[in-house]
Protein backbone atom coordinates (compact mmCIF):
# COMPACT_ATOMS: atom_id res chain seq x y z
CA UNK A 1 0.00 0.00 0.00
CA UNK A 2 1.34 2.90 -1.18
CA UNK A 3 1.79 6.26 1.88
CA UNK A 4 1.50 9.45 1.11
CA UNK A 5 2.93 12.35 3.21
CA UNK A 6 0.58 15.32 3.13
CA UNK A 7 0.49 18.91 4.66
CA UNK A 8 -2.79 20.45 5.33
CA UNK A 9 -4.25 23.76 6.22
CA UNK A 10 -7.24 24.95 7.96
CA UNK A 11 -9.37 27.02 9.76
CA UNK A 12 -10.17 25.51 13.26
CA UNK A 13 -13.57 27.19 13.76
CA UNK A 14 -16.08 24.79 12.47
CA UNK A 15 -14.00 21.87 13.76
CA UNK A 16 -13.95 19.93 17.41
CA UNK A 17 -10.81 19.90 16.25
CA UNK A 18 -8.31 17.47 14.62
CA UNK A 19 -9.24 14.22 15.78
CA UNK A 20 -12.24 12.02 15.22
CA UNK A 21 -14.62 13.03 18.32
CA UNK A 22 -18.50 11.54 18.85
CA UNK A 23 -19.49 15.82 19.43
CA UNK A 24 -19.12 17.08 16.24
CA UNK A 25 -16.92 17.58 12.71
CA UNK A 26 -13.16 17.03 12.98
CA UNK A 27 -10.09 17.87 10.59
CA UNK A 28 -9.56 13.94 10.57
CA UNK A 29 -12.96 12.46 9.65
CA UNK A 30 -13.24 15.11 6.94
CA UNK A 31 -9.75 14.29 5.26
CA UNK A 32 -11.16 10.45 5.68
CA UNK A 33 -13.77 11.34 3.95
CA UNK A 34 -12.24 12.80 1.36
CA UNK A 35 -9.82 9.97 0.94
CA UNK A 36 -12.46 7.05 0.98
CA UNK A 37 -14.14 8.99 -2.37
CA UNK A 38 -10.85 8.93 -3.91
CA UNK A 39 -9.88 4.95 -2.50
CA UNK A 40 -12.78 3.19 -0.59
CA UNK A 41 -9.96 1.20 0.97
CA UNK A 42 -8.44 4.41 2.16
CA UNK A 43 -7.16 3.76 6.01
CA UNK A 44 -7.03 5.77 8.76
CA UNK A 45 -5.14 9.28 8.60
CA UNK A 46 -2.29 10.20 10.92
CA UNK A 47 -2.18 13.78 11.83
CA UNK A 48 1.57 15.04 13.62
CA UNK A 49 -0.58 17.28 16.26
CA UNK A 50 -3.47 16.70 17.53
CA UNK A 51 -4.94 20.35 17.88
CA UNK A 52 -7.75 21.34 19.59
CA UNK A 53 -11.32 22.62 18.88
CA UNK A 54 -10.63 26.24 17.31
CA UNK A 55 -7.26 25.49 16.74
CA UNK A 56 -5.47 26.63 12.97
CA UNK A 57 -3.10 24.73 11.07
CA UNK A 58 -0.71 26.41 8.64
CA UNK A 59 1.60 22.99 8.59
CA UNK A 60 -0.11 20.20 10.19
CA UNK A 61 1.25 16.74 8.29
CA UNK A 62 -0.91 13.40 8.36
CA UNK A 63 0.27 10.29 6.46
CA UNK A 64 -2.23 7.86 4.58
CA UNK A 65 -2.32 5.13 3.02
CA UNK A 66 -4.26 4.12 -0.05
CA UNK A 67 -4.20 0.53 -2.58
CA UNK A 68 -4.81 2.69 -5.50
CA UNK A 69 -0.69 3.72 -6.50
CA UNK A 70 -1.63 7.36 -7.60
CA UNK A 71 0.88 10.46 -8.60
CA UNK A 72 0.97 12.51 -5.48
CA UNK A 73 -0.01 15.57 -7.57
CA UNK A 74 -3.21 13.98 -8.21
CA UNK A 75 -4.10 13.03 -4.57
CA UNK A 76 -3.49 16.52 -3.26
CA UNK A 77 -6.00 17.29 -5.77
CA UNK A 78 -8.02 14.68 -6.03
CA UNK A 79 -8.31 15.35 -1.94
CA UNK A 80 -9.15 18.90 -2.49
CA UNK A 81 -11.86 18.23 -4.83
CA UNK A 82 -13.57 16.08 -2.30
CA UNK A 83 -13.18 18.00 0.82
CA UNK A 84 -15.27 20.92 -0.73
CA UNK A 85 -16.60 23.10 0.89
CA UNK A 86 -14.90 22.15 3.69
CA UNK A 87 -12.16 25.05 4.69
CA UNK A 88 -9.55 21.91 4.69
CA UNK A 89 -6.48 22.27 2.36
CA UNK A 90 -4.26 19.65 1.24
CA UNK A 91 -0.82 21.85 0.11
CA UNK A 92 1.21 19.50 -0.90
CA UNK A 93 1.48 15.35 -0.80
CA UNK A 94 4.51 13.58 -1.66
CA UNK A 95 5.07 9.65 -1.53
CA UNK A 96 6.02 8.71 1.73
CA UNK A 97 8.38 5.39 3.24
CA UNK A 98 6.28 2.82 4.87
CA UNK A 99 8.47 3.56 7.99
CA UNK A 100 7.02 7.05 7.88
CA UNK A 101 4.94 8.77 10.36
CA UNK A 102 3.72 11.63 10.66
CA UNK A 103 3.21 11.53 14.41
CA UNK A 104 6.02 9.50 15.68
CA UNK A 105 8.65 10.76 13.18
CA UNK A 106 7.86 14.15 13.88
CA UNK A 107 11.41 15.49 14.90
CA UNK A 108 10.16 19.33 15.27
CA UNK A 109 6.84 21.07 15.63
CA UNK A 110 6.69 24.80 15.39
CA UNK A 111 3.18 26.60 16.96
CA UNK A 112 2.64 30.55 16.42
CA UNK A 113 0.14 32.50 18.28
CA UNK A 114 -1.52 35.86 16.76
CA UNK A 115 -2.67 38.34 19.78
CA UNK A 116 -3.62 41.68 18.57
CA UNK A 117 -3.66 44.39 21.27
CA UNK A 118 -6.52 47.03 20.69
CA UNK A 119 -9.93 48.17 21.91
CA UNK A 120 -12.00 48.09 18.93
CA UNK A 121 -13.48 44.13 18.12
CA UNK A 122 -11.80 42.14 15.23
CA UNK A 123 -13.72 42.12 12.08
CA UNK A 124 -10.93 40.54 8.96
CA UNK A 125 -9.35 38.26 12.24
CA UNK A 126 -12.08 37.26 13.82
CA UNK A 127 -11.53 33.91 15.22
CA UNK A 128 -8.05 34.31 13.69
CA UNK A 129 -6.48 36.07 16.30
CA UNK A 130 -6.77 36.79 20.67
CA UNK A 131 -7.99 40.17 20.47
CA UNK A 132 -6.45 41.71 24.25
CA UNK A 133 -7.79 45.34 24.82
CA UNK A 134 -4.61 46.69 26.45
CA UNK A 135 -1.54 47.66 25.26
CA UNK A 136 1.22 44.84 25.42
CA UNK A 137 4.89 45.20 26.87
CA UNK A 138 6.33 42.94 23.88
CA UNK A 139 10.07 42.70 25.05
CA UNK A 140 8.93 42.04 29.11
CA UNK A 141 7.24 39.12 27.15
CA UNK A 142 10.06 38.46 25.53
CA UNK A 143 12.18 38.48 28.44
CA UNK A 144 9.65 36.36 30.51
CA UNK A 145 9.65 33.64 27.74
CA UNK A 146 13.15 32.77 27.71
CA UNK A 147 13.47 31.46 30.94
CA UNK A 148 11.40 28.59 29.32
CA UNK A 149 13.98 27.56 26.83
CA UNK A 150 16.09 24.11 27.87
CA UNK A 151 14.32 21.04 29.83
CA UNK A 152 11.75 22.11 32.89
CA UNK A 153 8.73 20.50 34.60
CA UNK A 154 5.79 21.92 32.66
CA UNK A 155 2.95 21.24 34.99
CA UNK A 156 2.47 24.80 35.58
CA UNK A 157 2.21 25.06 31.56
CA UNK A 158 -0.11 21.85 30.53
CA UNK A 159 -3.93 20.77 31.13
CA UNK A 160 -5.31 19.34 34.19
CA UNK A 161 -6.53 16.68 32.05
CA UNK A 162 -3.25 16.32 29.72
CA UNK A 163 -2.08 12.23 29.65
CA UNK A 164 1.18 12.44 29.08
CA UNK A 165 3.35 10.61 31.12
CA UNK A 166 5.74 13.26 32.23
CA UNK A 167 5.28 16.75 32.72
CA UNK A 168 8.85 17.41 31.29
CA UNK A 169 9.73 18.52 28.14
CA UNK A 170 11.96 20.17 26.30
CA UNK A 171 11.46 23.60 24.63
CA UNK A 172 13.76 25.06 21.54
CA UNK A 173 12.73 28.41 21.07
CA UNK A 174 10.34 31.14 21.90
CA UNK A 175 9.89 34.08 20.42
CA UNK A 176 7.76 37.46 20.76
CA UNK A 177 7.57 40.00 18.17
CA UNK A 178 5.97 42.83 17.30
CA UNK A 179 4.19 43.53 14.02
CA UNK A 180 2.57 47.00 13.78
CA UNK A 181 -0.89 47.80 14.22
CA UNK A 182 -0.79 46.25 17.81
CA UNK A 183 -0.08 43.07 16.77
CA UNK A 184 2.03 40.78 18.38
CA UNK A 185 3.28 36.87 17.37
CA UNK A 186 4.43 34.58 19.33
CA UNK A 187 6.68 31.69 17.71
CA UNK A 188 7.21 28.59 20.00
CA UNK A 189 9.40 25.41 18.76
CA UNK A 190 10.02 22.09 20.16
CA UNK A 191 9.79 18.79 19.37
CA UNK A 192 6.97 18.04 21.29
CA UNK A 193 4.34 19.53 23.28
CA UNK A 194 1.87 19.02 26.62
CA UNK A 195 -1.96 19.54 25.76
CA UNK A 196 -2.52 22.96 25.87
CA UNK A 197 0.88 24.00 26.69
CA UNK A 198 1.44 26.79 23.88
CA UNK A 199 -1.99 28.59 24.97
CA UNK A 200 -1.15 28.30 29.05
CA UNK A 201 1.92 30.10 27.90
CA UNK A 202 0.47 32.54 26.14
CA UNK A 203 -2.04 33.29 28.41
CA UNK A 204 0.50 33.88 31.27
CA UNK A 205 2.63 35.58 29.19
CA UNK A 206 0.04 37.89 28.02
CA UNK A 207 -0.09 39.02 32.19
CA UNK A 208 3.39 39.99 31.84
CA UNK A 209 2.80 42.03 29.07
CA UNK A 210 -0.06 43.69 31.08
CA UNK A 211 2.20 44.36 33.41
CA UNK A 212 0.60 42.23 36.00
CA UNK A 213 3.13 39.86 36.44
CA UNK A 214 7.23 40.49 35.77
CA UNK A 215 9.49 38.25 33.81
CA UNK A 216 10.17 37.65 37.37
CA UNK A 217 6.76 36.16 38.29
CA UNK A 218 6.77 34.36 35.36
CA UNK A 219 9.94 32.21 35.92
CA UNK A 220 8.67 32.22 39.99
CA UNK A 221 5.50 30.04 37.98
CA UNK A 222 7.34 27.56 35.97
CA UNK A 223 9.68 26.60 38.70
CA UNK A 224 6.59 26.14 41.54
CA UNK A 225 5.56 23.37 38.80
CA UNK A 226 2.14 24.05 40.08
CA UNK A 227 -0.67 24.34 37.72
CA UNK A 228 -3.04 26.78 39.99
CA UNK A 229 -0.15 29.06 38.81
CA UNK A 230 -1.02 29.51 35.38
CA UNK A 231 -2.12 32.51 33.94
CA UNK A 232 -5.99 32.71 32.62
CA UNK A 233 -5.07 30.11 29.27
CA UNK A 234 -5.40 31.78 25.79
CA UNK A 235 -8.28 31.26 23.64
CA UNK A 236 -8.09 28.47 20.63
CA UNK A 237 -8.71 31.46 18.21
CA UNK A 238 -5.14 32.83 18.00
CA UNK A 239 -2.96 29.14 17.43
CA UNK A 240 -1.64 27.89 14.49
CA UNK A 241 0.25 24.80 14.25
CA UNK A 242 2.93 26.45 11.79
CA UNK A 243 5.23 23.47 10.83
CA UNK A 244 6.24 19.85 11.48
CA UNK A 245 9.58 18.80 10.88
CA UNK A 246 10.89 15.33 9.89
CA UNK A 247 14.38 14.03 10.41
CA UNK A 248 17.82 17.03 10.21
CA UNK A 249 16.24 18.90 7.99
CA UNK B 1 -22.36 70.33 15.58
CA UNK B 2 -18.83 68.40 16.74
CA UNK B 3 -17.44 66.57 13.92
CA UNK B 4 -15.44 63.37 14.52
CA UNK B 5 -12.71 61.96 12.37
CA UNK B 6 -13.14 58.23 12.33
CA UNK B 7 -10.58 55.83 11.42
CA UNK B 8 -12.61 52.08 10.12
CA UNK B 9 -11.76 48.74 9.29
CA UNK B 10 -13.98 46.24 7.57
CA UNK B 11 -14.49 42.69 6.23
CA UNK B 12 -16.65 43.74 2.95
CA UNK B 13 -17.47 40.34 2.32
CA UNK B 14 -20.99 40.44 3.42
CA UNK B 15 -21.76 44.41 2.08
CA UNK B 16 -22.68 45.64 -1.14
CA UNK B 17 -20.09 47.96 -0.40
CA UNK B 18 -18.73 51.34 1.31
CA UNK B 19 -21.82 53.44 -0.28
CA UNK B 20 -25.73 53.07 0.82
CA UNK B 21 -27.58 51.25 -2.04
CA UNK B 22 -31.20 49.75 -2.28
CA UNK B 23 -30.20 46.21 -2.98
CA UNK B 24 -28.32 45.08 0.12
CA UNK B 25 -26.67 46.27 3.28
CA UNK B 26 -23.35 48.69 3.06
CA UNK B 27 -21.14 49.80 5.54
CA UNK B 28 -22.58 53.20 5.37
CA UNK B 29 -25.63 53.11 6.58
CA UNK B 30 -24.50 50.37 9.29
CA UNK B 31 -22.07 53.36 10.63
CA UNK B 32 -24.90 55.60 10.50
CA UNK B 33 -27.62 53.26 11.87
CA UNK B 34 -24.90 53.07 14.90
CA UNK B 35 -24.69 56.49 14.99
CA UNK B 36 -28.24 56.92 15.08
CA UNK B 37 -28.21 54.52 18.32
CA UNK B 38 -25.60 57.11 19.96
CA UNK B 39 -27.26 60.52 18.92
CA UNK B 40 -30.63 60.36 16.99
CA UNK B 41 -29.39 63.95 15.46
CA UNK B 42 -26.55 62.39 14.07
CA UNK B 43 -26.33 63.39 10.31
CA UNK B 44 -24.63 60.94 7.28
CA UNK B 45 -21.77 59.78 7.26
CA UNK B 46 -18.88 60.42 4.42
CA UNK B 47 -16.28 58.19 3.80
CA UNK B 48 -13.01 58.70 1.68
CA UNK B 49 -12.86 56.01 -0.28
CA UNK B 50 -16.12 54.12 -1.71
CA UNK B 51 -15.41 50.81 -1.83
CA UNK B 52 -16.83 48.34 -4.01
CA UNK B 53 -18.76 44.88 -2.67
CA UNK B 54 -16.55 42.78 -1.29
CA UNK B 55 -13.65 44.81 -0.78
CA UNK B 56 -12.54 45.34 2.68
CA UNK B 57 -10.82 48.34 4.71
CA UNK B 58 -7.98 48.63 6.69
CA UNK B 59 -8.41 52.62 7.44
CA UNK B 60 -10.87 53.96 5.40
CA UNK B 61 -11.75 57.22 6.94
CA UNK B 62 -14.82 58.74 7.15
CA UNK B 63 -16.53 62.02 8.94
CA UNK B 64 -19.63 62.11 10.98
CA UNK B 65 -21.17 65.23 13.09
CA UNK B 66 -22.63 64.94 16.18
CA UNK B 67 -25.11 67.39 17.57
CA UNK B 68 -24.13 65.70 21.38
CA UNK B 69 -20.31 66.70 22.35
CA UNK B 70 -18.80 63.56 23.22
CA UNK B 71 -15.37 62.98 24.14
CA UNK B 72 -13.73 61.01 21.04
CA UNK B 73 -12.93 57.47 22.90
CA UNK B 74 -16.68 57.44 24.14
CA UNK B 75 -17.92 58.01 20.28
CA UNK B 76 -15.09 54.98 19.19
CA UNK B 77 -16.29 52.88 21.99
CA UNK B 78 -20.20 53.71 21.18
CA UNK B 79 -20.23 53.04 17.68
CA UNK B 80 -18.08 49.68 18.01
CA UNK B 81 -20.78 48.75 20.84
CA UNK B 82 -24.03 49.60 18.34
CA UNK B 83 -22.38 48.29 15.11
CA UNK B 84 -22.22 44.41 16.87
CA UNK B 85 -22.42 42.11 15.46
CA UNK B 86 -21.59 43.46 11.90
CA UNK B 87 -17.73 42.84 11.12
CA UNK B 88 -17.26 46.81 11.39
CA UNK B 89 -14.88 48.37 13.88
CA UNK B 90 -13.81 51.93 14.71
CA UNK B 91 -10.20 51.93 15.37
CA UNK B 92 -9.88 55.52 16.14
CA UNK B 93 -12.25 58.54 16.10
CA UNK B 94 -10.62 62.25 16.70
CA UNK B 95 -12.27 65.55 17.30
CA UNK B 96 -11.96 67.05 13.24
CA UNK B 97 -12.31 70.83 12.56
CA UNK B 98 -15.20 71.58 10.68
CA UNK B 99 -13.37 72.49 7.40
CA UNK B 100 -12.37 68.62 7.75
CA UNK B 101 -13.70 66.21 4.68
CA UNK B 102 -13.26 62.69 4.87
CA UNK B 103 -13.24 62.51 0.92
CA UNK B 104 -12.34 66.16 -0.51
CA UNK B 105 -9.61 66.57 1.92
CA UNK B 106 -7.75 63.37 1.55
CA UNK B 107 -4.01 63.89 -0.36
CA UNK B 108 -3.52 60.53 -0.62
CA UNK B 109 -5.20 56.78 -0.38
CA UNK B 110 -3.31 53.36 -0.25
CA UNK B 111 -4.69 50.23 -1.21
CA UNK B 112 -3.30 46.67 -0.92
CA UNK B 113 -4.11 43.74 -2.89
CA UNK B 114 -3.39 40.16 -1.78
CA UNK B 115 -2.55 37.17 -3.93
CA UNK B 116 -1.61 33.91 -2.86
CA UNK B 117 -0.35 31.42 -5.86
CA UNK B 118 -1.41 27.97 -5.41
CA UNK B 119 -2.80 25.05 -6.47
CA UNK B 120 -4.94 24.30 -3.08
CA UNK B 121 -7.88 26.07 -2.66
CA UNK B 122 -7.39 28.86 0.42
CA UNK B 123 -8.65 28.09 4.14
CA UNK B 124 -7.97 30.81 6.34
CA UNK B 125 -7.44 33.34 3.30
CA UNK B 126 -10.97 32.61 1.98
CA UNK B 127 -12.59 35.81 0.35
CA UNK B 128 -9.52 37.59 2.07
CA UNK B 129 -7.19 37.32 -1.05
CA UNK B 130 -7.22 36.39 -5.00
CA UNK B 131 -6.08 32.56 -5.16
CA UNK B 132 -4.37 32.12 -8.45
CA UNK B 133 -3.89 28.91 -9.33
CA UNK B 134 -0.25 29.41 -10.48
CA UNK B 135 3.31 30.52 -9.68
CA UNK B 136 4.04 34.05 -10.70
CA UNK B 137 6.71 35.94 -11.38
CA UNK B 138 6.73 39.13 -8.96
CA UNK B 139 10.08 40.67 -10.43
CA UNK B 140 8.10 40.89 -14.15
CA UNK B 141 5.06 42.43 -12.43
CA UNK B 142 6.86 44.85 -10.31
CA UNK B 143 8.87 45.57 -13.28
CA UNK B 144 5.89 46.47 -15.11
CA UNK B 145 4.36 47.97 -12.66
CA UNK B 146 6.44 51.02 -12.98
CA UNK B 147 5.18 51.81 -16.27
CA UNK B 148 2.09 52.83 -14.06
CA UNK B 149 4.13 55.42 -11.99
CA UNK B 150 3.37 59.22 -13.22
CA UNK B 151 0.50 60.71 -14.61
CA UNK B 152 -1.64 58.74 -17.27
CA UNK B 153 -4.61 58.70 -19.10
CA UNK B 154 -5.56 55.68 -17.05
CA UNK B 155 -8.89 54.67 -19.59
CA UNK B 156 -7.52 50.90 -20.08
CA UNK B 157 -7.77 50.56 -16.02
CA UNK B 158 -10.84 52.37 -15.43
CA UNK B 159 -14.40 50.42 -15.66
CA UNK B 160 -16.53 50.90 -18.44
CA UNK B 161 -18.90 52.67 -15.47
CA UNK B 162 -16.61 54.71 -14.17
CA UNK B 163 -18.08 58.54 -13.40
CA UNK B 164 -14.96 60.50 -13.18
CA UNK B 165 -14.46 63.58 -15.66
CA UNK B 166 -11.53 62.47 -16.80
CA UNK B 167 -9.53 59.06 -17.14
CA UNK B 168 -6.53 61.57 -16.17
CA UNK B 169 -4.46 60.14 -12.90
CA UNK B 170 -1.29 60.88 -11.41
CA UNK B 171 0.11 57.30 -9.42
CA UNK B 172 2.24 57.68 -7.04
CA UNK B 173 3.76 54.38 -5.87
CA UNK B 174 3.37 50.98 -6.63
CA UNK B 175 5.54 47.75 -5.57
CA UNK B 176 4.58 44.22 -5.75
CA UNK B 177 6.62 42.50 -3.14
CA UNK B 178 6.92 38.63 -2.17
CA UNK B 179 5.74 37.23 1.07
CA UNK B 180 6.63 33.44 1.04
CA UNK B 181 4.36 30.44 0.94
CA UNK B 182 2.78 31.82 -2.62
CA UNK B 183 1.58 35.20 -1.64
CA UNK B 184 2.50 38.37 -3.15
CA UNK B 185 1.18 41.95 -1.89
CA UNK B 186 0.72 44.56 -4.84
CA UNK B 187 1.04 48.07 -2.65
CA UNK B 188 -0.02 50.89 -4.66
CA UNK B 189 -1.09 55.20 -3.68
CA UNK B 190 -2.39 57.76 -5.29
CA UNK B 191 -4.06 61.01 -4.37
CA UNK B 192 -7.67 59.28 -5.85
CA UNK B 193 -8.35 56.37 -7.60
CA UNK B 194 -10.73 55.58 -11.08
CA UNK B 195 -13.66 53.27 -10.27
CA UNK B 196 -12.11 49.63 -10.34
CA UNK B 197 -8.27 50.79 -11.12
CA UNK B 198 -6.61 48.82 -8.81
CA UNK B 199 -8.39 45.67 -9.41
CA UNK B 200 -7.88 46.28 -13.44
CA UNK B 201 -4.33 47.14 -12.66
CA UNK B 202 -3.79 43.93 -10.75
CA UNK B 203 -5.30 41.61 -12.79
CA UNK B 204 -3.46 42.71 -15.93
CA UNK B 205 -0.29 42.57 -13.77
CA UNK B 206 -1.18 38.39 -13.17
CA UNK B 207 -1.24 38.51 -17.06
CA UNK B 208 2.60 39.88 -17.26
CA UNK B 209 2.85 37.10 -13.79
CA UNK B 210 2.05 34.21 -16.01
CA UNK B 211 3.79 34.67 -18.81
CA UNK B 212 1.36 35.51 -21.03
CA UNK B 213 1.94 39.15 -21.39
CA UNK B 214 5.61 40.57 -21.45
CA UNK B 215 6.08 43.96 -19.55
CA UNK B 216 6.61 45.81 -22.88
CA UNK B 217 2.62 44.41 -23.45
CA UNK B 218 1.55 45.93 -20.63
CA UNK B 219 3.01 49.52 -21.17
CA UNK B 220 1.70 49.37 -24.55
CA UNK B 221 -1.53 48.54 -23.07
CA UNK B 222 -1.46 51.27 -20.49
CA UNK B 223 -0.53 53.83 -23.84
CA UNK B 224 -3.18 52.17 -25.70
CA UNK B 225 -5.78 54.14 -23.36
CA UNK B 226 -8.54 51.24 -24.46
CA UNK B 227 -10.59 49.52 -21.99
CA UNK B 228 -10.79 46.73 -24.12
CA UNK B 229 -6.62 46.21 -23.67
CA UNK B 230 -7.41 45.18 -20.15
CA UNK B 231 -6.97 42.20 -18.85
CA UNK B 232 -9.56 40.34 -17.05
CA UNK B 233 -10.47 42.22 -13.69
CA UNK B 234 -9.06 41.36 -10.26
CA UNK B 235 -12.08 39.50 -8.06
CA UNK B 236 -12.92 42.27 -4.72
CA UNK B 237 -11.71 39.08 -2.22
CA UNK B 238 -7.48 40.43 -2.12
CA UNK B 239 -8.50 44.25 -2.48
CA UNK B 240 -8.06 46.44 0.89
CA UNK B 241 -8.49 50.35 1.58
CA UNK B 242 -5.09 50.09 3.60
CA UNK B 243 -4.90 54.11 4.36
CA UNK B 244 -5.99 57.43 3.41
CA UNK B 245 -3.72 60.91 4.50
CA UNK B 246 -4.70 64.25 4.56
CA UNK B 247 -2.90 67.17 4.68
CA UNK B 248 1.08 66.89 4.13
CA UNK B 249 2.03 63.87 6.60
Amino acid sequence: MPRYKLTVEYDGGPFVGWQRQENGPSVQAALEAAARKLDPSAGEIYGAGRTDSGVHALGQVAHLDLVKDLPADTVRDALNHHLKPEPIAVLEAEAAAAAFHARFSATRRGYIYRIIARRAPLTLDKGKAWRVPKALDADAMHAAAQHLVGTHDFTTFRDAQCQADSPVKSLDFIDISARGRGELEVAVEAISFLHRQVRSIVGSLVEVGLGKWSPADFKAALEAADRRRCGPVAPPDGLYLHFVRYGRD
